[in-house]
């Protein structure tokens, strides 16, 4: 782990302190996924079924999970887990429900009535990747928010196994927060498959969720073409940011970062402390924590691009915090909310001792879909107005365009539409003839 | 304009009837912006001045509007405009208000909080183009929100006249919703300015406003890359779409129809009406109307390309809508508010006889900027959320975390995500040691 004195630094020096692992959307890449994407919308399910062959080694002959292994994968899974499952779906759900945008309605003046409603995006596509592990709290994390909006249809993608199944965990969840149908399809080509449609999968509207490169390139692509579909974020690899005091408990912050630098070995992991012996602290316990784990390899890559950054005082903290804007904030000092009227950028924010990231990953009842790389810096996680369109009302009465009216043809007329100003006065002019 | 009967029309006749003009992303076109992004990051101002002089035909010393400019500008209006134009900005402002985003705080579990906090973001950029007519409003509807978000730097450009100004009424209209600082910069290279940054114009976090095929293409590649910017939505044409019964006045319908025409000849319109003989009405109406307008050829162009189709009832005129996703949908029916349940994909909606499109444009309070192109099937249109980012915040006591940990350590095991487990496993044996 890299030491670093923010304030040895010059401006150049404390750039690339908080630079991220490069991101280019390298040529290979983008051809390789614009190949799938124009193979998919050629050739339907029959290109899907050759992907997924050759990307995920599983001959699919139903792109669709049937009925029978939705029973076979409730029955398989072990009964804690499910209650586990059933606990977080209801957490996540009251949190979404009470942060649900709600409609307006406003006189902006007499006789003018102006609202704004809610629908739901008609079809949304969730995508749910399969790694080294399982993520079916990825599918609570999408499905929960499209149940509360209402989609009227919400399908899942997420890749099989090598036996041709999905992960039981996967579905038990998918099917729990009314997922109406999910297919057996990851990478690039589920992306291409929800957003243009096939003969099996019906053509989403928006698309949510993580993913790889692939993934992300192919959301990228669809979602700049007119015909394509609209996406949650651009995604990047995960990270966290931790300020700690020196009161802060070693054993706890070091935790926090191995559970970010477990993702993956281009995870990012960055410590602020205005407390050289806290830094200290923590690098022993990193190192001594790191042993003990499963995926000690994987950990140790993604540590050894991570930073323990001493900083002059905690409000430095929060200011470099900021600049980095990172997907994860948790903030380990004696009184943390003293912090909060300063984050400006963040993802999620984890405040206190009692209060470890993975408690938001899964059960707090906040979204774990969060903006990365920086986004956290113009766009906001997962969210039921993600699933959502506001639109806005008007109703003017009579009296209302009277009131309004000479303001608007005043506006029509300075910017020289004729027929804009003509349609308030002729309406004028007819109420006139009226009295 | 053309008359199309929707229930003598198969599927396929159906898609063609609702079809927009093609807005393919032309190899010319994305080239052409493409270059101008890397002048305009390598060369920065020395690039911008070049171009200015090539697009817009001004030679600029200064990028920016200077203070005498401004007050030159102010001093030139006509105080009618002016009142106008403050009159629009408070129902503007009223409306946005009511409107913007709640914090939100609700305790999950016991001893489990969970927030919404809201924060601006940090620097936005506001584009207004200036094609052939100046227009100020679009610098209020995308002024206003940015200040009520509490934007710290809000930057605005907009093509300067041959003479090297800048639109009078663009500068009050800016300066009256606190913009920062106006540039004189138009097309591909304005966003490219803000979305990069150069020696004058600062890097700005996300690029909002509509613009030509130039400036929308410049917004989808800045918003493609990680050290981009983000962007508000993608843009087309503009259009309207007008459901009108036969009880349903033909001159105001005419009057709003053409009052879309007149943006230009790429503009969409379209009447739905359950009778023959209102659409004949209406037809006749915009033959009379149109010749009287100083836009007459634009709207006749656009005109051209417009439908009026007869359904079968309300409802289906409904469906119909719904399917084609207006910009603008204007309901002139006895009854308005009994299809509005049913209106599921729309920027804006106008109600009754009173409720024309241009004062959606100018001053009831609603925002201009609005998806068009089918994009009201996913994307809302400006609003003060749009400039804020929303930040979930947790924080749990320590009994908090007794009550969910065991859930997100068996969820964090499915996962085989051992560090996430042990990061709360680590804390609760703390607190049993504790007790």
């Amino acid at each position: 782990m890299k030491r670093i004195d923010w304030n040895a630094l010059d401006e150049q020096e404390r750039s690339e302190a908080l630079a991220r692992p490069a991101q280019s959307r390298a040529a290979a890449l983008r051809e390789g996924v614009s190949g799938i994407i124009a193979a998919v919308r050629a050739r339907g399910d029959a290109a899907l079924r050759e992907l997924s062959a050759k990307y995920d080694g599983c001959a699919l002959n139903a792109l669709d999970v049937a009925e029978d292994e939705f029973a076979a994968a409730e029955a398989s899974l072990d009964p804690v887990l499910k209650t586990a499952i059933r606990e977080a779906a209801a957490r996540i759900e009251a949190f979404h429900r009470a942060a649900a945008p709600q409609p307006v309605s406003v006189d902006t003046a007499p006789g003018v009535r102006v609202e704004r409603i809610l629908r739901p995006i008609t079809r949304v596509g969730l995508y749910v990747p399969a790694g080294s592990a399982p993520l079916p709290s990825t599918a609570l994390m999408l499905g929960v928010p499209a149940r509360i909006a209402g989609c009227r249809e919400v399908v899942l993608c997420s890749p099989a196994r090598s036996d041709g199944r999905c992960d039981p965990a996967v579905l038990y969840a998918a099917r729990l927060t009314g997922v109406h149908k999910v297919f057996k399809l990851g990478g690039a080509q589920a992306i291409a498959a929800m957003a243009y449609g096939t003969a099996s999968v019906p053509k989403c509207d928006k698309l949510f969720g993580p993913g790889n490169a692939w993934v992300t390139e192919a959301k990228l692509q669809v979602s700049s073409e007119p015909d394509g579909a609209a996406i949650d974020m651009p995604a990047g690899p995960s990270e966290v940011l931790v300020i700690a005091d020196v009161a802060a408990n070693p054993a706890f912050v070091a935790a926090d970062l191995l559970s970010q630098a477990e993702h993956g070995p281009d995870s990012q992991v960055i410590l602020l402390s205005d407390s050289v012996a806290l830094l200290d602290r923590v690098e022993r316990e990193v190192a001594r924590q790191c042993a003990e784990l499963p995926r000690a390899e994987i950990a140790r890559l993604a540590l050894a691009q991570s930073r323990l950054i001493k900083v002059a005082s905690l409000p430095q903290a929060v200011e470099v915090s900021n600049r980095y804007a990172p997907e994860h904030l948790i903030v380990q000092v004696v009184a943390p909310r003293v912090l909060l009227d300063g984050i400006e950028s963040a993802g999620s924010v984890f405040l206190g001792a009692w209060t470890p990231e993975s408690v938001g990953d899964y059960c707090s009842g906040s979204n774990h879909v969060l903006p990365t790389y920086g986004y956290a810096r113009s766009y906001s996680g997962v969210s039921v107005a993600s699933y959502q369109k506001q639109i806005t009302v008007q109703e003017l009465s009579a009296g209302g365009l009277r009131g309004i009216g000479p303001c608007t043809a005043t506006l029509a007329a300075a910017e020289q539409l004729e027929a804009h100003r003509r349609a308030v006065t002729l309406r004028l002019a007819e109420l006139e003839s009226m009295t």
